[in-house]
Formats: structure tokens, C-alpha cells, sequence
């Protein structure tokens, strides 16, 4: 089938807001083996969205419409498409119960307001919202089936796939197709470009994004060796980048120690200096973290390196707070001081200010107690302050996870 | 002036590839005081790009048209766009001799069909590119200026710069422009909604959009007055939203927090329980963080709560670890342990397990010994993990805020 995409709204046309859903629409048509033949992006006006969707409505036979069915005045998208159709749009009492149900398992006071979102064009089919307000709308006006989505892009994926993925998939030739993320931490870009050159598969689509600190593969194979071949692209990929593969798919670095972690049997504590918390941040983002996660300390100051995790006076003296001793006297004190089984440490210079000739903005010492031995990594890594936190938590993570495979 | 965007590309229509481009050009168009109305996506076919590019010239004054400039068969963008407007396309020698030369300088082969890309618009204008090897096009196609660029963002951000920008502006009636964002917390959306409902003034726009868990008001003003006219709209909007607006343009609740522990000489130390040290990890991404924020403790343990903290083992098979009464002593014993003027704790069921009928998954308890006493408050925010755990972050820190102001 041919699939045009409208996306509305003015912070999308300001240039303040970049649009992801088309491409992610996109993409998910497109493994569907449908064809996406027009994109119209429009503010939130009545005239423009009714022009966009006419337009789109007479070059496609299916429409996806993102944007402006929030609950304020300038969320217009509906009632403009609908009075472009000449349809009417009416008061759906069983959208405004579960509205109203909504505000009330969430613990918030739901307004006359809300009530705009209860409207839906005549004829229409609600696609319910699982995770906002305002549902989906699934809509045939004139020749083509309109389907008028949320902007954000949580609420936008979940209709998606509950309410339209199926019907897409049934109108389509093709149907047999699989997708593969693969993830990688650790690897240069260009390092990574040059092993992967001249893969190249018949029915594969492989490409690559660069998600700061990962790089992700997408492997996409179509037809109906899909599996098949997709094994082999996999196969070959990894055969190239090897251990910097660290998961799959929905893994995260933290999912993926956090994983090895509880089928260890391990429990890990955290001694964090310039990533702040950031750490155990990611690890406690795991769902069931508290069986695997006993305690973190975020030691700023040198006294609190002294007084919690019981590094010596004279080690910060001597060396520094951000040295390699003083990063294995953290990781080895958390460890004891929480009687667990794997102790981590990070002490570095985030910066911008606070570097000196010998130890520049950027450094950054790692130790990793665990077993009968501590290991211990360093870098100098001079970028932004938070990009730099982001960096140094993915190698004391990609650490953990390395020592216990 | 109005302006249209077009972009051109299989990659992007089919979601291989997010388009950045139209969301840069229409920031820098809007900075400039112009206004983009029409955006326009299709694939790499002649009949589509025609399509497009007469659509948004009927729509607009200017004419942005990105990708399908490159030197293979299927950048066929230019000569697409020629045909639809009944001109020729001309070998320019000039261009020509600029392609060779940027080969010879970068060593690489020139080949023939290289040559394609010396082919423009008769009448069209060659823009520098001192990146690629694609040069800029600006034509007049009927009533409208188009600017073809390539759809590589270095290149196109280059010939926009060194090309474009200054042409942009001389043709803004209204140079001067002022614009400013205010910064909210803590206020539903449709609540927030109904107060600043029929704020309006003459050449400034008020909009606002969600960006969990802030709301960002954006207000903009055109026209000679411009700063009078903002302050006014400015004051208006504080008049309604009051204590909600914690911040402008580039505060981020962090930095505000940093910004008057700061000011007022105190020191802060955190202990989190189950936002997991995202309040320790917000508050350290603000540069100098380390004047001001002594230390953490991420107590994910009961144990850790009793050991570390001082949290009386009593109160925890009293009250239960997720408890005011926990959340007091987990605050007041960081303060104490610390040395300094602020102690904060959280303590909570982030689920998705762990919840009960009398404390379900959502709860949360929230302390902040300052002063002499002891503040505290309770929610129940029932979402998925990791909002959870920001929203209850921003409560803690809005609280640490209200009680500095």
C-alpha cells in the first residue's frame, strides 16, 4: 500500500522540536513492505492541517497524522481534519470515562478541558492509550484510512503497536521480514566503519547509528528466509566486531550487568566521584535492581572518600583524589563496607575547571574490585561535562560486565 | 516571508534515516523572524519531487529543497525540479573546474559522473560548497526563490551559512525579535492550561509545550518594541503561574538549586533510596557542583539505611522502610553525617513489583531537614520506572528550591 505521513505542529515547524516519529512510522511501514510516498509537516492551523491532509488523503491509501490531540486549545488536529471531510465530530462517552479513569489512577484532577479530547470525528474508531490521555483515531475519510496519533512519541509507538501494527501487516504482500538491533560500546566510529565495510547481504539492510556512547546496527532482512538470512548477517557482524557487541535489541548496558549480576548471584555497591551518581542511576533504571544492587555512595568531597569508604588520608595526599590508588582504595572500601561481592569506583575531572597540566579535564580512573583481584582503567576523555559522565559510567558498566562473562 | 521546505530521499521516506535538516533550516528561519508553513517529504522520483516542489512554491516565498544532489543515478532532484518548471538544465564550466580542483585537493579520482553535478537550472545561481563536491542552487521557479541544498547536514549547514543566512535576513521586515522561554514544574497540564488561557498580546506569541516533567513556555515578540512588549507578556504570565515557573531560557531546576545553595553558602548532601541517585547525578551535571553538593548515599538496602545513615532499625519494622518516619531519619541523618546545612531523602516504590494495598507501587516519601526543622511530603505517581523516578526527583529538588527562596 501507498503511505503518506502528516506531522503537525508549530514546535515542530519552528525548528524546535526535531520530528522522529515520521522516520519511526516509516520505518516500521516499510518492514511491513509498504511504501511511504509522502510526507507534509504543517503548524497547528485549521486551513494548513485541512490542506495537508486533503493532500495526503489524494496520494496514499493509508495516513498516519502525528501531532495536536493533546488537551489545550492550540490541539486542533482533529476537528480541522474532520471539518475538511465535512465531518462532524461528536462527544464519545466511553473515551471520556476512561479520560476520567485515567486522571483518577494517577492521582490527578482532570478538567472541562480533558473533555476536548472525548471528541472524535463521526464514524471514528478510538485506539486506546495506554500510557496518556488522548487516544488514537482510526478513520476513513474520503478514499483513504486516516489514522490520527498522539505527537509523543511513547504514546504515538504504544497505538502503533497495539492498535495498527496487525492491520498493516495483514494488508501486505510481504510478510515475512525480521529486525535485529545489535549494540556496541567501546569502538571508534571510524575503527567501526572500516570493519564493517562491504558487508552486504541480498534482502539485508544493514546500517548503523551512532547513539552517543553506543553505536547500534540495524540488521533488517525481508522475505521468507528472513530468519535465515538474517542469522548469517549476524553471524558475519559479529565475526567483525566481536566483544564490542554488548547486547541486542531492548538489552541496555545496565540490563545486561544487571543480568550477570543476579545470575551470578552477585551483589555489587558503587563509589562514585565525578559521574555523581550517574551509575547507579542506570543500574537502579533496572527493574528488580534491588536484588543485585545493595548500596551506592556518590564521595564528592575528599572528606566523605575518607570518612565513608575509609581511603587514607595519605593516599589522597600523596596521589591525588582522582589517581589510580585512590580509585582502588574506593572500589576495594565500598566492597567491604557493604559485604558484597563486587565493588566499582570512579574518581575523575568532569571539568570544565579543575584540570591541571598532569591531570587534564578529562581524566578519569576506574577500579573495579572483584574476585581476589581489583582491576583498574584510565582515560582521558575531553568533552562536555555530561557527555564526559555518560562515557566514564559506560566503561565502569562495559568493566563489570567484561569480568563477569 | 513564508517558507516551504521539501526534502527528497528513499532513506529518509523510508525511516532509514531521521531528517535533522528541515528541523535546523526552520530554527534558523524563525530566529530570522520568517515563518515556515509548509513542509514537504518524498522519495527519489521524478514525478513526487515535481509534486512537492510546486506544491510548497504555490505556498510559500521561499523554497528550502534538501537532498538528491550527489553525483549517482538517483540524485535526480535538480533536473526533477527543472522539468516540473518548464527550464533547461545548462553544463556550467565554472562549477566544473571547482569539482576537479576539490578532487585533485582531496586525491581522490574525478570521474564522469562527477559531471552530472555541473549541470544546473538555467538562470540558477551556484552556491560555494566547501565541504562536497554538490554545489547550492538558488533559481526562481514561477513566484518563488528555491534554494536547492545537499541533503548532507555539514554541506547544507556550510552553504547556508556562507550563502543564505545574510540573503534571509536582509528580506526580514522585522529584524528585531526578542524570545524567551520560562520554565515550569508541579502544575498539570490542563490545570496549567486554564490559567494562562486568554493571555494575548499584540506581536507576541505564547505557546508552550511539554517536556516531561517541565512545561516550557516560549513567548516571542516581533517588531521594534520587543523587549517592552515581552516584559509585559512576561509579567502577565508570572501573575498566573507564580510559584510554578522556577526558571528562564537556559535554568534547568538543577542549576537554579546549585545557583542558590550557592548564593545562600550552604552545602548540600543526598540520600536516595529509590530515585537511585538521579537527584545526586542531576544535581553534579552543574558545573562547580562540587562547592556545593558534599556527598550521596544511594541506600537501596535496609541495611545500608541502618548502617550508613543512622535510620533506627525500630522505624523500619514500625513504619516500613518506604515511610515518613524513614524519610525523616534517612534526611536528618545525611545532614548530620555530612556536616551540612541541607539534608534531603527520598525513599519509595518505584515497581513495577513491590507494591502493596496500603502502599502501592507509585508511593513516595520525601524529607528535607534545613533549618531547625524538617519538611516533608508524600505522593503517589504511578507510571513506568524511570518517570517515576524523575518525577519524584524534580519534587525533591523543587522542594529543596521553595525552601531557599
Amino acid at each position: 500500500m501507498k503511505i503518506a505521513i502528516v506531522t503537525t505542529g508549530d514546535e515542530i515547524m519552528s525548528g524546535n522540536v526535531v520530528d522522529t516519529n515520521s522516520a519511526w512510522l516509516a520505518d516500521k511501514c516499510w518492514m511491513l513492505g509498504h511504501e511511504v510516498v509522502w510526507h507534509g509537516g504543517v503548524a497547528d492551523k485549521e486551513d494548513t492541517i485541512i490542506d495537508a491532509c486533503k493532500l495526503a488523503g489524494e496520494r496514499a491509501e493509508v495516513v498516519f497524522v502525528s501531532g495536536g490531540l493533546g488537551a489545550t486549545l492550540d490541539d486542533i488536529t482533529l476537528s480541522a481534519a474532520a471539518k475538511g471531510f465535512g465531518k462532524k465530530m461528536v462527544l464519545r462517552e466511553d473515551i471520556w470515562n476512561d479520560i476520567q479513569a485515567f486522571f483518577k489512577k494517577v492521582g490527578r484532577e482532570c478538567t472541562e478541558n480533558n473533555k476536548r479530547q472525548a471528541y472524535i470525528p463521526e464514524g471514528g474508531k478510538p485506539l486506546a492509550n495506554r500510557v496518556g490521555t488522548a487516544p488514537g483515531v482510526q478513520v476513513k475519510f474520503g478514499k483513504a484510512v486516516f489514522f490520527f496519533l498522539p505527537g509523543v512519541p511513547k504514546e504515538l509507538y504504544q497505538i502503533f503497536n497495539d492498535s495498527i501494527f496487525s492491520w498493516l501487516k495483514e494488508k501486505s504482500a510481504e510478510v515475512a521480514y525480521s529486525q535485529k538491533f545489535l549494540k556496541c560500546f567501546g569502538l571508534p566510529e571510524a575503527s567501526f566503519d572500516e570493519r564493517i565495510k562491504g558487508i552486504s547481504f541480498k534482502d539485508i539492510r544493514v546500517s548503523f547509528r551512532v547513539s552517543f556512547p553506543e553505536i547500534k546496527i540495524k540488521i533488517v532482512a525481508r522475505g521468507r528466509d528472513g530468519a535465515k538470512k538474517m542469522e548469517k548477517a549476524e553471524e558475519a557482524i559479529k565475526n567483525r566486531i566481536g566483544q564490542y557487541i554488548f547486547g541486542a535489541d531492548e538489552d541496555t548496558l545496565p540490563s545486561i550487568v544487571g543480568g550477570l549480576l543476579k545470575k551470578k548471584g552477585l551483589k555489587i555497591a558503587v563509589a562514585e566521584s565525578c559521574t555523581g551518581g550517574m551509575i547507579s542511576n542506570m543500574l537502579t533504571n533496572i527493574s528488580g535492581a534491588s536484588e543485585w544492587f545493595e548500596r551506592g555512595v556518590i564521595s564528592y568531597s575528599n572528606r566523605s572518600k575518607i570518612d565513608v569508604l575509609g581511603v587514607k588520608e595519605s593516599i589522597i595526599k600523596e596521589y591525588g583524589a582522582v589517581s589510580r590508588e585512590c580509585a582502588i582504595e574506593m572500589a576495594e572500601g565500598i566492597r567491604k563496607l557493604a559485604s558484597v561481592g563486587i565493588g566499582v569506583s570512579v574518581t575523575g575531572i568532569a571539568g570544565p575547571s579543575g584540570g591541571t597540566k598532569d591531570k587534564p579535564v578529562g581524566t578519569v580512573h576506574i577500579a573495579l574490585a572483584v574476585g581476589k583481584k581489583t582491576l583498574n582503567e584510565h582515560h582521558i576523555f575531553s568533552r562536555d561535562r555530561e557527555s564526559f559522565k555518560m562515557f566514564v559510567a559506560y566503561c565502569a558498566l562495559d568493566m563489570i560486565r567484561k569480568s563477569l562473562l
